[in-house]
């Protein structure tokens, strides 16, 4: 059988890159909803309940892989991600940042953190990341991670737009996303790096680019659903989050 | 801390039952418009390429739990589920004539069996069940079986409701749905009976019941997907099927 050589290393990185302008999810029309400020309360709501769902799996997902790695030195580079989520004794996480922005919106943070209400879709897409991470190959796992790469744009666009639109914005509801800014750029910097380094087949590229697609696919079903459940003519699934729930005294 | 008694055998039945009741996916708007005839011919077509997923992640579903069982008694039960669903030297199983449904919809059952073209969305419902499955007590993989319960009365509606309203409906087209009329039964005679004498703690009861609203977040999750991806205003998600791909020669 033909091998076919890899690509060199400016055209494996600009294939990846082409996967986010195909098909990550700042193409879909529930972000130019969320940023043009066409979303009701309520389904701003539905997008942080679900969201979290998300978030609170990232940390699970970062342990998953760092159980699978033999090497302290990526052990070390990668332990910042949970540190990130998590916090630590001396700064605040990404996950109670997030829980911030849900009591901006109205939200109990308490009902939002227990995860009841998440759309069943939300978590199978979810879950669905977590697995791919613990199960496949460290390569496939790391180039999963590099949607990371599309991320500062979106982060920035929904900054601006929240802050614009919608009165529940301010510095400390958009913290999550302001601290982003900066976090997302160098964990990512670090595994495009190691990708492209470990990535020296045709194969492993080709697996690389599949697992980046996987990920797309895994962000794109959240909106997707997000849609499906919440926005006219709304079909909310037996279960799940319907307005009205989970709300603060004082919005209630 | 307070144990609280079981259900007797009946009460506990009965809440079974009653999941079905409300969250089977027999309500959900997607099957009303099939079953009345208001599908176009490439809404059926994407149910058929969707559902196909399903069909074909059964029998590894049925082989992950067999994996798992230490009894030959419970396994030789099983194994019928298997054979049912892949066939044997003697008789056609449930995949081969889900394509031949593919065939009678215009579709190319080399696409279909191909599996490409399938919503992301589907395939993290399925795969979530077949790990669950996998990773669950059995007690929670065989009650997630116990939809069949609901089955038979889905399948009646679709055969009538197919037959008086499309022209490729006819007995070989739906062989697959009068062929589950009496396979499933059988099957979830054996899985409700083993369900009610496994469950003999309330804690056991309550997992199981869980287990089975699971199952019925799996299927309704797909028609979510379905529904949101093809039906007006349709919004296909990256890489998944597009009507005009897959189709047999002659239709084109």
């Amino acid at each position: 059988m033909t091998q076919t050589a890899p690509q060199d290393r400016a055209a494996f990185e600009a294939r990846l890159r082409a996967i986010g302008d195909a098909r990550y999810h700042d193409k879909h029309p529930f972000h130019r909803r969320l940023h043009s400020g066409g979303c009701s309360p309520d389904e701003v709501r539905a997008w942080v309940i679900n969201r979290y769902y998300y978030q609170s799996r990232i940390p699970m997902k970062d342990a998953a892989f760092m159980s699978r790695v033999s090497d302290p030195a990526l052990r070390r580079a990668w332990r910042k991600r949970i540190e990130d989520h998590d916090g630590t004794d001396a700064r605040e996480g990404g996950i109670a940042r997030w829980l911030r922005l849900a009591q901006a919106v109205g939200l109990d943070p308490d009902y939002v953190a227990s995860e009841r209400g998440v759309l069943p879709a939300t978590r199978f897409a979810v879950d669905a990341y977590v697995r791919f991470v613990r199960d496949m190959p460290l390569l496939d796992a790391v180039a999963s991670s590099l949607t990371e790469l599309f991320a500062p744009k979106i982060h920035a666009e929904r900054i601006e737009g929240l802050l614009r639109h919608y009165d529940f914005a301010d510095d400390a509801a958009l913290s999550y996303f302001r601290k982003r800014l900066t976090e997302a750029p160098e964990d990512v910097a670090f595994g495009l790096a190691w990708v492209l380094d470990h990535a020296d087949t045709r194969e492993k590229q080709d697996a690389a680019a599949a697992a980046l697609e996987f990920k797309t696919d895994v962000l794109w079903a959240q909106l997707d659903a997000l849609w499906s459940a919440y926005v006219e003519p709304a079909r909310i699934p037996p279960g799940a989050w319907r307005p009205g729930e989970g709300l603060l005294e004082r919005a209630a």
